[in-house]
């Protein structure tokens, strides 16, 4: 059995859900760097292993999973992390809710934003921006009565959430209106074995 | 223990997924009609419900599940449906990819053509439209070697991406040229207790 390998973009927080993720369930990882401005996720030998052009990439022993929620359900079963993934229908699926926002909401909101500002991605920077304050506002309000995302403890829908929020200010949007957010972001930084990413104070 | 409750709207292949995939497992369901046009989707009574403002959602004695994804993987856990939603990390995985496929390419593509087209919402239909045919040739693709998305059984998958594909040519994109993709089509409208929605022929 050899180590998993991650096809890993160091500035992408999509990556770095599963290289956090693998860090606080202590699975060791090859990294693997895809050559991105280069365009290595647009050729061939990539497309043969994610035909959808995307970075990360999971690759343990053969068995190939795209999509960061994905990868993050994939090693949350295999390590039987039943306390980030639940088992129960109630629980899975308060944590699933959340793992569509990180797909859809915050994707559409600080994630754009920050495509936008620090690569230039031709996008609707002021509507990215809008989107971000619509879901901070929801996800701030949420939190006045939930420690957590989902459940009563941290699930990978927090993993899900975390990085583009954490990256929000890189697309100019400002985390200060959101205390509830913040102190989140505090504890999810204090879990043993945390780790960051460039653009992440630790 | 009353009925489940659906806040739904006939119209949305969102709520569509729920209605389908409770008729597959043999379900009933009481259908709460959403009045969308008249904004009752944005009414603080709604909203206490569910704070993002979207259809579908799921009351299901008090448990309540918004996301269509997620209310399928609740459905499912609930009613055992291991075959639409199986346990295997592996397994589930690969259902998950397509969840995500459906919540991303398929609601930028097709979901955001059909919006444009159907509805008028003001978007970039020329963009949706090449998203579209990017995920379609993409999909088509994947089918050439396998029966179903995901296993080789029907899961959740189908049902997630399912409703915005058939409804394509609402908003604009052509299915011709996607072989693969009509013989699914028919794969899915043959599965007992298969139902239909305004706009997808049975």
């Amino acid at each position: 059995m050899s180590l998993m390998k991650l096809y890993d973009l160091e500035l992408s927080g999509n990556c770095y859900k599963i290289r956090l993720f693998c860090s606080l369930i202590e699975q060791p990882l090859e990294i693997r760097p895809v050559d991105y401005l280069g365009g290595e996720h647009l050729g061939d030998d990539y497309l043969k292993l994610n035909p959808l052009g995307k970075i990360p990439l999971l690759d343990d022993d053969g068995i190939l999973i795209r999509d960061s929620q994905a990868i993050l359900i994939y090693l949350a079963n295999k390590f039987e992390a039943t306390r980030w993934w639940p088992i129960s229908a109630k629980e899975q699926a308060e944590v699933s809710q959340w793992l569509s926002v990180a797909a859809n909401e915050i994707a559409r909101g600080p994630n754009d934003a920050r495509l936008h500002d620090q690569f230039s991605v031709a996008l609707d920077v002021g509507l990215a921006r809008e989107n971000a304050d619509y879901i901070l506002s929801i996800i701030n309000n949420h939190l006045e009565n939930n420690i957590w995302l989902a459940t009563d403890n941290p699930t990978i829908a927090e993993i899900a959430c975390f990085p583009y929020i954490a990256l929000a200010e890189e697309g100019g949007v400002s985390l200060l209106p959101y205390k509830n957010i913040n102190q989140r972001m505090l504890r999810i930084k204090a879990l043993p074995a945390f780790i960051t990413m460039p653009g992440i104070s630790g």
